[in-house]
């Protein structure tokens, strides 16, 4: 199998540890823990992984521990440095015992269900060391919710000799690793559950959890393609480019690419949420912006678009719960059939609401075609399927014709569009990244050695060097709530969406009117693993802002 | 002004230089040489600027100079390396006499014309040093090719002291300043031109020049792109992604990234030519290896396809030909007006021939919709709008949905989409490049001050180190011959199209079957600027495959 030169040198890089975890060591116990909300139900649904202590690992002695063997599972879509979780995990279990074995689960929690899985070796270990991907073993979307899985996983289990299950995943899926961790020990099967906190979004995030892996490669990933495009638009000087990022539900990735490269102009779902903007206002925005730059003979920028964008406005959400109705039948449950699709659309615009009918009238013709038309199964609109990046381009061009008539806009406006997702979720991890993935999974080999569960592994610190970061571990109940979710009330770990009284949006806001004006890009180039420390390890701005406060 | 930490560490870079031009050089003279094409025409063409030597540079005596100065255009396209010419020439140029000036035309050739220009000081290039993009001066599309554009140019070039004009461009832009050079050396106006060779699609390639510039670059940042989606295609293992890179008249960016890359399907433009294939075979063969996957499981894979194809294939070729005539009225050469866009449809149809129609509506809707209503302002059909890898995607999946129902695909064909272009055309130079164009531009130098005109700089041996490369000059005319141009004969740079019995198609061609069944992808990963020699000085694969013969 060919492989490149950099996977060949960078297989060779040593991942740093928390000093903490670079021996033997002990747990130091903090007191009882509550979750941050909702108490007195998430203690009736956890009873026996509730209220447990926060760990924080120190310097201990060597204990010699019996052999066991641990499982591992990836949940949901790839980060850059899952390899790097598996990885460390692999050396943590094997210092405790090199007859310790890791058992991957394959193509995610389904895999435990199916019992389809593969014993990870040290040849294989070895392919996989600090590389992109979740492709050692896959990964999937099942989600583990039902004691019928919990069962077959227990067979599976038993049969492997498996003591402790990790589980890396984002919110929900640490959630169900909580239940698992739970309804394990009340039936006291005797296997521990860990969690281990990814989200590409960022938006697993919280007082305990500094940030979520792989969200510092993927926004350098991205940040040295925005700014590769400003380059471009800065030396060519006739286009906007309308850049959208992946977050559907935070932009914590349109912000941090606009604390990296200073754009033109970055929207924030939160923020227009939170000032109940309308698509109007959006638009009115970014052409404002256009036509003060086109006042300086200035045809040229750049807008960062957080993917979710569309449904944090307001009139927009409404249209498409709206949308997301009108078609089915409510006496069958199931969607309308038209004989054309002329007829389908005069059926959707002739039974909405005159309100949301002027805010689906108010689009491009190819979008209010899009939202009449098209249905997943379930007759929902496919919001992933709109291009937003097109969309607010259309309309910004629109605009400014209306306002080059008023003698408002004196310039030229023509606009290109990139969609950024995929490029950046198998990144090879970032030093950062391939040492704080690798930290998480060693360190999750350590609560399962001092008998843990329903914990999920943290590394702290991380905005100081590695030997000064530090290790432990937290109840996950302590991060739950409840909240309702398709109609009925679930614990959940509160998502982390981005605060508008937080360092990073404030400085931000602080500084947007000037780069949206001047042409202030930066340009950070690709991710470098070796060369000057400033340069290769150098954690993101949102956390570098969020931990100088 | 903000700047990157990378910014600030690669500004400290001091490109390499070929031994040769490390101190004063002589200059060897080879034999007289003769036009690639049309010896008499092109000699009776440039009477004064036909038949000279190649140079090639060695260590000579120092000569002390008196103080001249230096004007330097930007021609057409981003590439990255631009700046690192220009730093070439500077410190080239200042080498010869401190006292001497560099002088930048802004925005193209248009800035000679126009009288618009700046002087390059020290502090200036400094900020530019090993970056991307051409803002220095910025770049510009006017074509020098008229007389009084080049008496506009000699009244600014003499007001400044210029000796020597160098002009970083492509084939039509080196042509032009060939041109310019005959006319001045006809008119004894005593300023002398060069000219560098850039396009990053790398077709300005011949006996002479082995690669032009930003090319390197370029192919690694695409494939940084595609290695980093070809992970997460390998780990998610449910979508085709079809990936479009730049490349309009040349596939040399596809194949390059092919041989990094080792994806499933790359699509050649030249050999979709050469062997007359219409779009239902290149369908075809996209639809048999998805099937062959499918067949083994694997629903998942990657096709590389160059911007230019859909204008490579004969019958779609023929097609928008018909196209760009029907709509205009014959009588007065302006486009036919239509009172709605059915009709202007239904006028289309009715008046191309039965065999194009077939071909039209071959073709999924909404690009036959695109190619009967959306025009240029010359009437031609805007074939750089069509969005090939969609087109692709969507007639492969309409082949598959009939194949499933003969039994011939058992499977699921599910696609993203990608588009490469502006996301490399100004990344930061690789360490290639930066070597290779700042020796480009510090050879110009030489060649000004052995007082030629007529030539373009040029860097040979480029795959050993740096200090082993030639340096030198050839006359531009030896690479010209007569082509027809918009219904005229024209003296042109042959454009390098890529070669079906060269060393890099022919291996590819030797591997495809094999990367179009297996999952062999291999992932480059980010340019690396420090670090092993292997990751990061290595040229393309493209030029170790030529080189090697």
């Amino acid at each position: 199998m060919a492989i490149s030169n950099l996977q060949v040198a960078r297989a060779a890089y040593q991942p740093k540890l928390p000093k903490a975890l670079q021996g033997p060591v002990k747990a130091v116990e903090g007191a009882a823990t509550q979750s941050v909300g909702n108490q007195e139900e998430i203690k009736a649904l956890f009873p026996n992984t509730y209220g447990m202590p926060v760990i924080t690992f120190e310097a201990g002695e060597k204990v010699d521990l019996p052999a066991f063997n641990v499982g591992i599972i990836l949940s949901g879509g790839q980060a850059p440095g899952g390899h790097n979780v598996i990885s460390g995990l692999f050396d943590g279990v094997k210092s405790l015992n090199p007859e310790n074995k890791l058992y991957g689960f394959i193509l995610g929690p389904g895999g435990l269900v199916d019992h389809n899985y593969m014993e990870i070796t040290s040849e294989l270990m070895d392919q996989y060391r600090n590389t992109g991907g979740f492709d050692i073993i896959g990964s999937g979307r099942t989600k583990l919710e039902k004691e019928e899985q919990f069962e077959k996983g227990i067979e599976i289990l038993r049969e492997l000799g498996i003591k402790a299950l990790v589980i890396i995943g984002g919110d929900d899926s640490n959630t169900n690793a909580c239940v698992l961790a739970e309804y394990y020990a009340a039936k006291k099967y005797g296997v521990q559950v860990i969690g281990c906190p990814k989200t590409i979004d960022g938006d697993l995030k919280n007082d305990e959890i500094e940030t979520s892996f792989g969200f510092d490669t993927a926004c350098k990933t991205y940040s040295e393609l925005i700014g590769n495009i400003q380059r471009d638009c800065n030396s060519a000087r006739k286009y906007w480019h309308f850049i959208k990022v992946m977050g559907r539900s935070a932009s914590h990735i349109a912000l941090e690419c606009a604390l990296q490269c200073q754009p033109n102009i970055c929207l924030v779902s939160e923020e227009v949420e939170a000032k109940e903007q309308s698509l109007d206002d959006v638009v009115t925005y970014i052409a404002q912006a256009v036509a003060n730059r086109a006042a300086d003979g200035n045809n040229f920028g750049t807008v960062v678009i957080p993917e979710g964008i569309i449904e944090f406005i307001p009139a927009i959400k409404k249209l498409i719960a709206e949308l997301n109705e009108v078609l089915v039948d409510p006496a069958t449950g199931e969607m309308r059939e038209f004989p054309s699709k002329e007829e389908q659309v005069a059926f959707v615009k002739s039974h909405i609401a005159a309100e949301n009918l002027a805010v689906l009238e108010s689009l491009p013709a190819d979008v209010e075609r899009q939202l009449c038309l098209d249905r997943d199964p379930h007759g929902n609109v496919q919001v992933s399927l709109i291009e937003t990046e097109k969309l607010l381009s259309a309309m910004v061009a629109k605009k400014l014709e209306a306002w080059k008539a008023e003698g408002k806009f004196v310039g030229k406006f023509s606009a290109q569009h990139h969609f950024f997702g995929y490029e950046g979720r198998c990144a090879a991890p970032s030093n950062y990244d391939a040492d704080y993935c690798y930290s998480l999974g060693y360190n999750a080999s350590r609560l399962i050695a001092n008998g843990k569960t329903g914990y999920m592994s943290i590394i702290k610190n991380t905005t100081a060097p590695a030997d000064q970061w530090i290790a432990g571990g937290v109840p996950i109940t302590k991060m739950m709530n409840i909240e309702r979710r398709n109609g009925a009330n679930k614990p959940v770990i509160r998502k982390a969406l981005v605060e508008l009284d937080g360092a990073p949006f404030k400085f931000f806001a602080a500084n947007r009117d000037v780069w949206a004006k001047e042409t202030a890009y930066v340009y950070p180039g690709p991710i470098q693993y070796w060369g000057p420390t400033e340069v290769c390890d150098q954690p993101t701005k949102t956390l570098q802002l969020e931990q100088a406060k």
